[in-house]
């Protein structure tokens, strides 16, 4: 007999509990909410989930998440598609457009290069990056991939591929948080923000 | 345009925010893990909560959640078919069953009297629980509510409503939780933990 009575109920929370971050008690709770409420909600997530993994499509420009064959970003003719702006992951790019402080282009590669994961230079959308400055009228490459050693290496593997590329390449700034006193910021992150000082501006 | 590149996306983590305790930025992280996940397990959930959603009914002897029209703790010839444990929801069959301490039948209500809430006595499964102590050979009807006003206030209507019932009616006991020192424990609860005592028993 299955624990919960219904195989049907049992099968959904199995399901759930796949997803990252839910177990088999939170699947449950969900489950249960599903069965509470109107048939048309549990219809609109199985249908949503479908469409999308069915038809999104990654942008053949800059490798975002999209809907079409090129994103909404890359065919805004309002950015600037002079800068271009590296990113690791989809993420990325919405973390920031929320910041509202930058109007260029993105390239995002997929990941960064980690050989504990497996994942090296030709995972990633390396080439394509330094195809596109062949490709478009870049002036700026700014590489904005996590500030851990897997981002850094990955930073450096980039910069040299870009050899003949003659615009600025830009690493996006390491320092203390807005917001954050001093004596709680750990050493490297507080060294770099002192080598890495700007001059004040008002 | 939208927030995230993609209305296909959009939706999704629309669907799944409406999910209890998933808010926006759990229900992208699902959606993401999907994106990059085989096409598999997406038609997994969403195959999964559709046939729950269609095709899950209630016992109708218990009310539990049930595949059939008769459940499978009803339907188990092993079960005590004298006992009768009566239970606000679903969950606390499933709470009892992994005690192992029941071998009973059960009565799922489908929630507790809460005027607050407007569910009163008819919007319970209470009448035909009157009516299975006719229908059945019942010797004990083992109130299992929470322990609230609300839970209190149904033992008591049930109580009432049980008048003609020739068996035994109880209600679980109350008291300090296994693994408890009685520092910690909330007065009332003590209280009551020595009120019910027991006959000391080896």
């Amino acid at each position: 007999m299955s624990e919960y009575s219904s195989i049907l109920l049992e099968n959904a929370v199995e399901a759930l509990s796949k997803l990252p971050g839910i177990g088999k008690k939170t699947a449950l709770r969900l489950a249960l909410h599903l069965l509470n409420e109107d048939a048309l909600e549990t219809e609109q997530i199985a249908d949503a989930l479908l469409k999308m993994k069915h038809n999104i499509m990654l942008c053949e420009r800059c490798h975002n998440i999209s809907d079409t064959k090129v994103c909404a970003i890359c065919g805004n003719p309002r950015r600037d598609e002079n800068t271009l702006c590296v990113v690791a992951d989809m993420r990325d790019v919405l973390a920031i457009e929320h910041t509202a402080a930058y109007n260029g282009l993105y390239h995002v590669l997929g990941g960064v290069i980690s050989p504990i994961e497996g994942i090296g230079p030709n995972d990633l959308q390396i080439e394509d990056l330094v195809q596109r400055t062949y490709r478009e009228d870049l002036k700026e490459i700014i590489l904005a991939l996590p500030a851990t050693i897997e981002g850094d290496t990955t930073n450096f593997y980039i910069y040299k591929k870009l050899h003949d590329f003659k615009g600025k390449v830009s690493v996006i700034a390491k320092g203390i948080a807005v917001g954050d006193t001093l004596e709680y910021v750990d050493e490297i992150t507080l060294g770099r923000s002192i080598q890495n000082r700007v001059r004040f501006n008002d």
